[in-house]
C-alpha cells in the first residue's frame, strides 16, 4: 500500500517506520519546519530525535506536498496541533479522500470560534468528511520505533482498515468508532498529567496517595467530559484514557513542570524557562484549551481541572488549592 | 465514639491515629506479634514503622482482647490476611455486632476449600454477618498518618456510618455498597502491581508504553473478575481499582520484585531473597491466590494474570512470555 506520512518529527517518523516494517511503500514528508529532520535521513544518517536510521523510506521536502499526497492510499498525519490545520489546508487540493491516521493530540479553534476536536476542524478545512482515524493510546515515539510493546486504540469509521495496515509485531491496535471519546482523551490527558506532578513538589517524595487520588479523579473528569460530548466511558477506561494518562503522567517533563510549580515557583516563570530550553510540554496550553472546551459546553464539577487551571493560569496559591481540592 | 483498632502494624496504627484525630476514644490493640510495636508507644516513643509518636491512644497487649472488644462501638481491623481469621476467631466471644472497618487486603480459603473474600470467610468464623466495611483505595499508612491527601472508598452496608466516623481533613472517603468489587480490587491489585515491574527489568528504562498497556490491561482484567463475581465496574474505575493499582504499582518493592524477575532472575530465588530481607511484597502470594480464585470460578481471558503467574509461579521464560502477551 502507498502510505504517505505528513510530518517528520517524533511521531510521524516513528509511524513511518512502523508502516515500512509492515511492508508498505512509505513516503515521509517533512513540513517547512522539518528540514533539519530530513537532512540527516537523506544522507543515510540517524533521525535527530529518534536517534536511529530509517532505511527504506522515500523522503520528501515540504515543497513536494502535492506529489506525495497524490496517489496515497493511506495518509498518516504526524503534525502537531499547532501546524495540522495549515498542513491540511495546503494539502487539500491534491489530498485523495483516503483515511487519515492522525496522531495529533489537542483541541483546535473552529471557524465559529469554539474549541473543537481536531477531526472536526480539519473537516472544516477540507470541506468534507476528513475520514480521520485518531490514533490514541500510550505510544511514545522512541518506544514504538524500538519495538517496545505498545497498545493503541484507533478510532473512527475507517479504524479497522487503518489497524489492518499498521498493527502487528509489538504494536497492538484496538479499534472503536468512538472518535469523540478517543480524541478528547488524547487532548485532556496532557492537561491532567501536568497537574499530577504538582504533588511531588508540594508534598515531597511521599505523595503517592495524593497522586493516585488525582489520577483517579482525572479519569473521572475525563469520563464526564467525554460522555457530555457524546463519547463513551469505555473509551476512557481503555488505552486511550487510562493508558495514555498513565504514560504521560510518568513522563519526565510533565512531572518536572508540575514539581516546580508545586514547590511554589510561579507557573508563568516555569513555563517561560522551560520554553526557552525547549522543554515545555503540550500540557501547559492543554490546560487552557481543556478549560475553555468545558466552559463552552457548560460541563461542571471538574474540580481537578479547575484547580490545575487556577494554579497554572490564574496565579492561585498551590498549597491552598491542593489542600482545598475536592475529589469525587 | 469508642473505637477499637485490632492490629498495631502500619495500617492499624495509622487508622488509629486518624480515629483519634477525629476525636474518638481509641484503643490500639496489638496482636501476639505486635509487642515490638507497642513497647515504644507505651514509653511515649515513636511507632517503629510509622516513625511517629501516637499520643492520646489507649494501648493494649494481645492478652487484653476480650476487654478491648467489649463495649466497642466501631472496630477497625488492621490485621493482615495471614492473621485476620485467627484474630477474629479469638475475638468472636466478646465482639459486639458493630461495624468492622477492614483494611485487610487479600483472599482467604473458606471452610469449603475455595478462595473467597475476607468478609465472607470472617462471616464463617463469626457465624454471622460480620458487618464488614472494606476500606479500599490508595492509602499508604505513612501518608495518611502524615496528612497527605488520601481518597478511600468504604464498601459495605455500614459504609456511611464508618465514613462519618473517620473521614475528614485530608482523608476523603467515598462510600459504596459494592463490597465484592472493592475487596476484589484490593486483593487483585497486589497481583497485578507486581507484574508491572517486570517490564522495567526486561526492557530497561524505556518501557513506558508497555507498562501503561499492562496497567490498562490490569484494569480490564480486574473489571472482568469483579463483574463475574457480582461486583460493579464503576468500583474498579474509582479509587478502589484505578487508584489503588496506581499507588501499588508505583511502590518500590513491587517494582523491585518485578524488575529482578524481568532481568531473568528466577522468581523463586528473588522471592526467597526478598523474604529473607523482609522485603517481599504481598503481591507474590496474591498472584497465586488471584489465579486460583479465577480458576475456581471459570473466569477466562485473563492474559496478563496468566502471564504473570506463568513467570512467577511456573518458571516460564520472562522474555518469551512478555513478547507473547495478548492485550484486550
Amino acid at each position: 500500500m502507498r502510505v504517505t506520512v505528513l510530518g517528520a518529527g517524533y511521531m510521524g517518523s516513528a509511524m513511518a517506520k512502523v508502516a515500512r516494517d509492515r511492508g508498505h511503500d512509505v513516503t515521509l514528508w517533512g513540513t517547512w519546519l522539518d528540514d533539519a529532520m530530513l537532512e540527516p535521513l537523506e544522507r543515510g544518517e540517524a533521525h535527530p530525535r529518534l536517534a536511529m536510521t530509517l532505511p527504506g523510506l522515500r523522503l520528501a521536502r515540504s515543497a513536494a506536498l502535492a506529489e506525495v499526497t497524490r496517489g496515497a492510499e493511506l495518509v498518516i498525519c504526524g503534525v502537531n496541533s499547532d501546524g495540522v490545520a495549515e498542513v491540511m489546508r495546503r494539502a487539500a487540493p491534491t489530498l485523495p479522500p483516503v483515511p487519515i491516521v492522525s496522531v495529533t493530540k489537542g483541541l483546535l479553534e473552529s471557524k465559529a470560534g469554539r474549541m473543537e476536536r481536531v477531526d472536526q476542524v480539519i473537516g472544516e478545512v477540507l470541506g468534507r468528511d476528513p475520514r480521520f482515524v485518531h490514533a490514541s493510546g500510550p505510544a511514545k515515539a522512541m518506544e514504538i520505533s524500538r519495538g517496545v510493546l505498545t497498545w493503541m486504540c484507533f478510532a473512527g469509521a475507517d479504524a479497522a482498515f487503518a489497524a489492518g495496515a499498521l498493527a502487528g509485531d509489538h504494536l497492538v491496535v484496538g479499534t472503536t468508532d468512538d472518535i469523540a471519546g478517543a480524541e478528547l482523551c488524547s487532548a485532556l490527558k496532557n492537561a491532567y498529567a501536568t497537574g499530577l506532578g504538582m504533588w511531588d513538589g508540594h508534598v515531597g517524595s511521599n505523595a503517592h496517595d495524593a497522586r493516585a487520588a488525582c489520577f483517579t479523579q482525572a479519569i473521572a473528569e475525563m469520563r464526564a467530559i467525554v460522555v457530555a460530548s457524546g463519547g463513551r466511558a469505555d473509551t476512557v477506561h481503555g488505552p486511550a484514557g487510562i493508558g495514555d494518562l498513565h504514560v504521560t503522567a510518568a513522563a519526565g517533563r510533565n512531572r518536572a513542570f508540575g514539581e516546580r510549580i508545586g514547590r511554589g515557583e510561579p507557573a508563568k516563570e516555569v513555563a517561560r524557562d522551560m520554553l526557552a530550553k525547549g522543554e515545555l510540554t503540550e500540557g501547559y496550553m492543554a490546560i487552557a484549551t481543556a478549560k475553555r472546551y468545558a466552559k463552552e459546553r457548560g460541563i461542571g464539577g471538574l474540580h481537578l481541572l479547575d484547580a490545575i487551571h487556577g494554579v497554572v493560569w490564574e496565579g492561585a496559591d498551590v498549597g491552598a488549592t491542593l489542600r482545598g481540592l475536592r475529589l469525587g
